[in-house]
C-alpha cells in the first residue's frame, strides 16, 4: 500500500516556494506547495491539465484569470487547463497547498507568462 | 474564480456514508466523503482510473488491495488503476476524506466486488 504522510514531506526554503511531490502517476500528481510569507507561484497556465488547490494551512492569494481573492484552510479553488494562474503568500504566517493536476503537466516554456 | 468551501459541502447521512462533489471536471473528479462511525465504502476497483484519499478528519480504515491499515488525519494513500479498494470508519468519531480521481471513473456494475 502506497502512503505518504505529509508532515514527512513538508519542506520550505528561504529562497522560493517549494514543490513537495506526495504521489505522481501517469494520470494525476498530488503535491504540498509550501510558502513562506511573501513567496509566490508565478503566474503561469497548463494547456491540457486541470488544477485543483486546497488550502490546508494558512492564507493565499489566488489569481486566476483576471480575478484575485484570498482563501483560507478549508477552501479548493479550481483551475480549468488554459487559464493562467498564480499565488503569493501576502500573510505572516506559512501557506501550505495541496495541489492536484491531472493529468500531469510539466511546465513548458511556452506556457510561461 | 470557481471555489468551493468545504464546509459548505460537508454532508452526512444517518443510513450510508456520503459523496460530496467539489468539483468534477472531463480530467478529474474530487469529492468529500463523509461517514459517521461505523459506515463503509464497499470494496469496488476502477480499471481506468488513479485515486488519491486524503484524510481530513477523524481515522479510517483502508484495504487496498489484500492489505488493510488505518491512517489519520495527514495522510494519503493512493490506489493504483485497477487495484481493489475500500474504506470503513471504525472509530467513535466522524471521518472525512478529500478524494481525487483521475480520469473521472463512474462506477460501472462490473467494477463491483
Amino acid at each position: 500500500m502506497k502512503t505518504v504522510e505529509f508532515k514527512s514531506v513538508l519542506r520550505y526554503s528561504p529562497d522560493k516556494m517549494q514543490k513537495n511531490i506526495v504521489f505522481a502517476t501517469d494520470r494525476l500528481t498530488t503535491d504540498l506547495y509550501c510558502f513562506e510569507p511573501g513567496q509566490a507561484q508565478r503566474p503561469h497556465k497548463h494547456v491540457e491539465s486541470d488544477k485543483i488547490y486546497v488550502v490546508l494551512e494558512g492564507t493565499g492569494r489566488f489569481t486566476i484569470g483576471r480575478t484575485t481573492r484570498e482563501f483560507k484552510a478549508g477552501t479548493s479553488v479550481l483551475v480549468p487547463a488554459g487559464e493562467e494562474h498564480g499565488v503569493i503568500n501576502m500573510a505572516e504566517e506559512r501557506l501550505v497547498l495541496f495541489v492536484v493536476t491531472a493529468p500531469p503537466a510539466p511546465l513548458k516554456p511556452e506556457n510561461k507568462i
